[in-house]
């Protein structure tokens, strides 16, 4: 099979290296177009990086020599990527506009930008638990009078954390009435240079700007059904989030205490709950997608994991792990998760979303 | 006034060690008596301690010259100190028994140990809470046919960082009927050498062992009454809390939502709460007692604190120190708490404990 | 006595808030003025640094409400403030000029900045080495038609680790013929936010841009001497260093190899240079200058010392603590010297300067 | 090519477990034997090591089920495994005692223990540069007696960071004088629990026990030469050295300056020095042993690298990585140089060591 073609806007940026990584030796897409701010633009790649790359040791050598192109510029992109993954690090409004003049072109857009996430007609997804939404894409086509080009967005990565144990309860029968979460977020979540090391030598800093009303609102569009000419937010459940800084540097970790919306006598017991976790397969899983995990959830059994440094690169770093799992004095139950940050909540999770938009044909006629 | 000569059991831990720095200069005490393991006994302190001394740079000078004696005879003490700060580190039976065995000869203990914290007529005092459990005393010693001796303890540092805001809203007339928390504690708490590096470089660790039970029950004796010959547990708030290790020297932070036990219409707004927690002042305050704050509860503003480093020595380290009070999507209110563990929630608040009950005259005759 | 007046150029940023807390209570000087860019500029302090202050929990409140003023127009400070500390951060030719434009309004200028470091008729001033450097004043004077402005100023942090052991020796009679030295530096020396956490967490980076360069040459103006209208540098020792930044808050570290300019026969004896090094003393201690350490070099014997989180504090912050003094395979001797990079090697080390000046007359017609 | 079956001593240690881990998939070695402590015999190794797993997530499923045998007892691993690695961890003469016992069953060891490194006739092997040494092996079995099984052993962790680089310049015929070398190393150095997170955190600790000795003296034994029934050590160069714990998970770095014991217009240009070092490639490498890096050293242009965290898996963990190659003020050139320690420092350099012996037939007749 000849590879896809793929650009990547915001490409020399902490997330867009994480895409270079990433896609290296990916079995259908290969970079071939890296754009910039146009400070960067018309340098080669490795040079616009230079002491900048973050990721590992060394650039992979096809992407090291390609000439950065101005990403303000969509049409640049015309012929030489099929579709673009958008790691842009700009104002809200102008990622917008420029995802939508990429869009416009032609050129999918697969964004790991939060300013589409909040867009009625662009699907944010997580392929495990709302793959359904793809459906709005020839609604948002038919919007904006695009032909080929859409955009397609995936969440913020502090509810990946516990998401799919989320769905997966709810799939099985298990509707989940409130939960109350506590994150403790990796440093790598905040680019680069990101948080200072003055904060995070002897520290943790209880705060993380917006993350909480993400966590607390994206979770009830993920839920959400296409109804209509958009998508309709699920109502539950409620999620009170605090979301705090520690000094790790990638996976971010959720203590989570839930309360299901059933009689006691309907409530799962914990081993049918770590059942339901342990069973739960889904779309990406059937359409055996590169970089799914074969397991989503992971379930441990030890008492002191899941840990971030340990159990991060579980399934390649596209898992959720979970462990501690027990009984809550207040809620039903309560346990610890763990997903990657810049795997799942991140790159890797962009591009499990265009491996579903290949799986699914939305790249069949570029 | 001449100062009143005290012991420290366990003298050679770092638990003891903290004892003997923080009551360098106290105004009221003055260490006059180490005793350890029958391993350190007969060597001078400094020796016994040598390079494992950990807090600080120097040992204090004037207990680097004393000798160290065998903590498992009480009678060694008899005449050498009035009484004594007990940071044994040891099984809880042995220390039982210990304690009890300095109390029969005479020599009251004000213990950091666990213990004898579920011991009926032991009570387990926060003096700005439940001064009032002192009442106690005088039935423990006649349980025991004590006559100056007797046993005082120290609740566990975990639940200190939020007992006190806790505490000042029930006084207030808002009773709270329930807590989720979660708590991100400081490697100090687990003594040294402790938690290993290996564990908290690039890391977190969601379990402490034994620490989230303690944190849900010992909450309910602290705000219990003395009710005949024994104290009685209180039957609010139920409390939840997920307990993990962080990468910080000292300070535990703790995320804390709660819920009043209230209707709709007589709970209290956020400004009200923090003017109760603002213009809280108990029994330390009153009796000027030398290692009390001055404000027991410090109210913060600034989006991103506390922060364990920049905020753990507020008040000498004596203070509750919250931030990010707000709205909970679920239950009520949600906040931040921080208190500084080795200080409020351990040899500094077992110094207060002492102070406390040298100012009830339960040290006057000895 | 009546406090000096004093103004901080620059007393935003995080070297400015360090020389607001330290001379929070000084008993010589009061801070009146505070000046930082026009952005700043009208207004209050506490307002221009809101949840950007760094350092401990509170700013103090003699400053807290003061109304920042324009640091780029020298003419403000006459009349609200005797002096000024230079914490002045923009590009070097700026802050050489603006510090000239504050001495030739007839304000001295202490600096912290490293813009007049290498100029000719400028003392490098470490009071217990070269406080004979101030007579190069009179002639800077002379060179620029001041009447009572000058400048004066400190040098790099790193090198502070070693200086006063390496000079205490020189001054003994043994003269050093080379260096080879290592430095581990704190991460606060690189100012705020500084070094990103992603780079120090399970992680340390051998590199910090200039420093070693400082290092080398620095050392030889230090040991030099006013000659005619500048000051001579010395020849000796020859250092080479390597500069590393490391997950440390306060603290630099240095390891240090060094040979004797002597015959084999007339090179001290470890325990001759332990004595040399014990005696050390200078013009601070006899002027009993408030921030000089009794002890300007403290040697430890245990095995494992100095380490920063445990000694920086020693003497204040402001001695350099030595250990480890044993043979060197390859040269003499050589040892671990560790000093407080933001005490004696920044901010208090610039009040020291100050406290100096003061004691000698330089303040005296302000 | 069926695999060779292979045992570890000390199994459940950390050096055990990461031998485990490491010969996971090994294309010629396979693992059938796992010995420990008494303690642990006779459990299946998953239960042995329960909750003590530390490398990465789970224990390899070929070994989970593997029964623990009692180390103690060298006969026991007759006919189970053709050779051992030993990761025992007790007493120096336990050790040295008990590998001759396995060697005496004809059992070969290939040990990662510092028991038998100066024992004369023992190889202590870095295959690039000393495969020549593996001559003493049959002096060794005739001076024993032993007929198929002998003991060969690995230096210290801490000098594997610039042995390579040091022997390439010396075989190059640019023989070394002396070095002046400071390590900054991983906590994993130390095994687990090791050292305490309360001396990692906002710390470094400036002193390793033992380590420094072990730098200075094995450089020498590793380039000595086979000279009648021993191994004769090198007198050059001389090394002195400060070995310091960083909080690092893995990768131990050094600062290096070093003297040419050459005519100064005969030293090598800094240009010669990297093209030795860059074209440098040895036994292992022409062998094309398994494990062994193509290039056994990496030379890196970036002017803060090498960096732990980023550099340590260069070609698997088995490259030296250096950087900062410049001149030195002091000796002729100084340089950083960079080897993960528990890969290239300890359990994958054993493994190299029996893929040479492999290759070199001293496994042929087992």
């Amino acid at each position: 099979m000849e590879k896809i073609s793929v650009g990547i806007l915001g490409a020399t940026g902490m997330v867009g290296q994480r895409y270079i990584k990433l896609l290296d030796n990916h079995p259908w897409f290969e970079v071939t177009y890296v754009a910039a701010s146009p400070r960067s633009a018309g340098k080669l790649y490795k040079d616009a990086v230079a002491s900048r790359w973050l990721i590992g040791s060394d650039i992979p050598q096809g992407v090291a020599n390609l000439t950065v192109q101005d990403a303000n510029d969509a049409s640049l992109a015309l012929g030489k990527c099929k579709f673009v993954f958008s790691a842009l690090e700009m104002g809200k409004e102008e990622i917008k506009a420029l995802e939508e003049a990429y869009a416009a072109e032609g050129i999918p857009v697969v964004s790991n930008a939060s300013a589409n996430r909040w867009t009625d007609d662009v699907p944010m997804l997580i392929p495990e638990i709302n793959s359904a939404h793809l459906d709005i894409i020839k609604k948002q086509q038919a919007h904006h009078g695009w032909d080929k080009g859409f955009i397609a967005v995936k969440p913020n990565c502090s509810l990946q954390t516990y998401m799919m144990p989320l769905y997966a309860l709810i799939r099985a029968g298990y509707p989940v009435k409130r939960m109350i979460v506590t994150t403790l977020q990796a440093v790598s979540g905040a680019g680069y240079p990101g948080v200072s090391s003055f904060d995070m030598i002897d520290n943790i800093v209880p705060y993380i700007g917006g993350e909480e009303e993400k966590t607390e609102r994206e979770c009830l569009k993920i839920l959400g059904t296409v109804s209509g000419e958009k998508i309709q937010n699920a109502t539950a459940p409620v999620v009170s989030s605090t979301c705090t800084r520690v000094p790790v540097i990638d996976g971010h970790t959720a203590t989570v205490s839930l309360e299901f919306d059933l009689p006691e006598d309907k409530k799962p017991s914990l081993e049918e709950i770590e059942r339901v976790w342990t069973e739960f397969s889904s779309v990406p899983q059937e359409l055996k997608l590169p970089s799914a995990p074969d397991h989503a959830i992971v379930v441990r059994h030890e008492e002191n994991r899941p840990q971030p440094r340990r159990d991060r690169e579980t399934e390649k770093g596209m898992a959720c792990v979970i462990g501690r799992l027990r009984k809550c004095n207040v809620f039903d139950v309560k346990f610890v998760a763990l997903s990657h940050n810049t795997k799942r909540g991140a790159a890797l999770g962009g591009i499990l979303n265009a491996e579903l938009l290949k799986a699914k044909g939305f790249f069949d006629n570029l």
